[in-house]
């Protein structure tokens, strides 16, 4: 009989593992549970069709459902796991009974941190999620005048500008001092602060959600926090993500200190034939292997290409992670790769700074945008520990770059020497990095 | 006394060695001899005014003499060195006579390789150097409806792109059989031909040129070659760059293979106290050592930065080149890093092949464009050994990447496992270098 492999979630994770299952072993039976209507879509882009750089929703969809029945992926939509149980290897899911498995992939994802204050309960409060109820908050969104983001967080960044650009007067609401400020230098998110302020942004920094607070209707009317009530239609919950670990830890799989499932390199859990993979598990940090909760699409889908791989009885490992990360923000692109200096030093790493603002293109050369790169290095070898970058073209480029070089032992001594493309109209005589590396040389 | 520095070249290598010994030593002396009228412009923005993406010539002045003098360094403008001497260290300049000098940088360029044919005297031939004659040409381009273009060199594309918006009927030949002949595999500059071709422009490829004809006033009428006699008022010379070398010859300097000049680590010719600096140089190649002449103003610039570092007293030494190039070329954005294809079949080092076809955003996101990735590497190892590139968007640091990445000695392995930002405006979920990495691997 075929080994038959059972996915729990069709997110990114789930889905590059059912795909990398069939690729492992092409008679593997692959199962993918999902509780929604949809999968194959990129739930990433929803900011955008809100914000309207993108025209509509079905651009979305990256592959029908037929074309995932056409691979032998056998996607059941709308059901719910109710349970697992490893040492059966069994999953319970509802309307269905006991499934039974050789292998099974956790791939539940992620869950928005609940705010924790009186009236979570009211209509209004959006998780941007699902991709059909994004299309119903999209019609919403027409007639809302005024909006609370909850936190600045990456998906937070994304929504403030897609509202802004939607015409809504948005107030940002974040107990941190600055946007991002889990993952972002103040020096790097402060051109999108500045851009957003030019978008009539109103951000509210240091700033305690207390409550949400309703209409006759049960619908949310304002939000009240630390710094005053702010009046709201429409509230977006952008709160940190935690792992949506609750189905594996009944079934007993360990988790870390970041509610993370725990996996080995192989995107093994602790339980016996069960592998999981994306916002659900943990994974260690390539510098001094912390543990890291709620990384991206692409790690997901990566993550899941390993654990679909083994769960088919392949031999594949992934390795620790040095996080390059990216967005676009207000006018701004900014990212980084592993340690920014707020982190390096709330970690107690020792490090020295080169810092540089270039540009993109020749200067006189239209669409020349400024492009700031902050390198950490530790002192003496001047290896590269992270990086820090906003500017107006090639941050993913060059943030997907640094995390390799940090990965790889790159030292400021390197990119100091580093030769650098020179064309007026793709890149200017000096390159950015090159500079900020060789201010870092020379502090 | 101050020590004197004397530098015979204002282009990227002259000026790069000026500013760097007054950096070096604030005390220095530093003269500057130039041909020419001006320094600190961007010969390299020349094709874009011609192409009107720039408006107009001063936007590529990026100093003013004013401000060379309040740097101190004395800049002798519409100056020729006629000869120097390494036993007495003594320049001799027209007009001026003798001038002594502590230490000397030469930098004095390149020259367009002379066609050698019947007519070279003729009126309408077009060698893109200065910026005095290039905006005395650009009035010229209102009425000229026929060019030809000689070789699709780096210049000779950017000129035939420019030609070509700027709509008269171009037509470019070069005796080899595809554009880019010496850097560029045919896969890479395949799309730029194709979208030549849609601009209008007829390509000559395989063909040698035989002569220019030339009208009753001494004005070039048409270019014959063996594809036949072409109607051309303008005819772009954009051959091959050799050095400009006869002055340091004529000192009994050493050359190399290439004709250019030979030297060490510190930019330090066989002659004594005599530095060399940008295209009269040659550099060896970091991947064998053979000798490299005519790269980038980039590399000129810090190759002149080294020199005059050096000569001004100062210890800094310039690594072989892995030569990451970029450019705009039709449509499309083309570049590398070391070897492709061709130059590695000729060399006769083995490789094996990675290529894989990406996207620069998301699939759905407005302006997102393919980037074609080729990865060059040792079998066994598969230490990455050179790289091609062709697309839309961020070619430029894709190639400064990939040439690091050749230096440091990253693999396929490293690169198939990298991580990648996933962000739909600024990139997709796969990074085209991570899937042309796998692609290798799995071959």
């Amino acid at each position: 009989m075929a080994r038959r492999v059972v996915i729990i979630g069709g997110g990114a994770a789930g889905i590059g593992a059912a795909g990398a299952a069939k690729a492992a072993a092409p008679s593997t039976e692959v199962i993918v549970y999902t509780q929604f209507e949809d999968v194959g879509y990129s739930p990433c882009g929803i900011p955008y069709v809100h914000g309207k750089e993108i025209p509509d929703f079905s651009a979305l969809f990256l592959a029908d459902k037929q074309a995932y029945a056409d691979a032998g992926i056998d996607v059941r939509y709308e059901t719910t796991a109710r349970s697992f149980d490893p040492a059966a290897r069994t999953v319970e899911i509802e309307g269905e009974g006991e499934v039974g498995y050789d292998a099974l992939v956790v791939a539940t994802g992620f869950d928005y941190k609940p705010p924790g204050v009186p009236g979570e309960e009211l209509g209004g409060l959006y998780y941007v999620k699902n991709i059909r109820r994004a299309m119903e908050w999209d019609k919403i969104l027409d007639s809302v005048r005024h909006a609370v983001v909850l936190e600045a967080s990456p998906l937070g960044l994304e929504m403030v500008t897609a509202l802004a650009h939607r015409g809504i007067d948005t107030h940002v609401i974040d107990p941190h001092p600055w946007a991002l400020g889990e993952l972002c230098d103040p020096d790097t998110v402060a051109p999108v602060q500045e851009s957003w302020a030019e978008m009539g942004v109103t951000m509210h920094w240091d700033t305690k959600l207390q409550a949400f607070l309703g209409d006759q209707r049960g619908h949310v009317r304002a939000v009240m926090s630390s710094a005053g009530e702010l009046p709201a239609e429409l509230v977006v919950v952008a709160t940190h993500k935690v792992a949506n670990n609750a189905l594996a830890v009944a079934a007993g799989l360990r988790t870390g200190s970041t509610g993370g499932l725990v996996v080995d390199d192989h995107m093994s859990t602790s339980a016996p034939h069960v592998w999981a993979a994306g916002d659900v598990c943990e994974i260690p940090h390539g510098l001094g292997g912390l543990p890291l909760q709620g990384l991206t699409g692409s790690h997901a889908y990566a993550q899941g290409k390993v654990a679909g791989t083994n769960a088919a009885g392949g031999d594949r490992a992934y390795e620790p992670v040095y996080v390059p990360w990216g967005m676009v923000a207000g006018a701004w692109m900014i990212g980084g790769a592993a340690l920014g200096e707020v982190a390096a030093t709330a970690l107690g790493i020792p490090f020295v700074i080169g810092k540089a603002t270039g540009i993109s293109r020749a200067r006189y050369y239209p669409g020349v945008r400024p492009v700031t790169v902050k390198l950490l290095a530790q002192p003496g070898t001047l290896r590269l520990i992270g990086a820090q970058l906003v500017g107006g073209e090639g941050i993913k480029e060059r943030a997907d770059f640094l995390a390799l070089a940090i990965k790889k032992g790159i030292t400021l001594h390197d990119l100091a020497a580093m030769e650098n493309v020179y064309s007026p109209p793709i890149g200017a005589l000096n390159e950015p990095i090159v500079t900020a590396a060789q201010a870092g040389v020379a502090s």
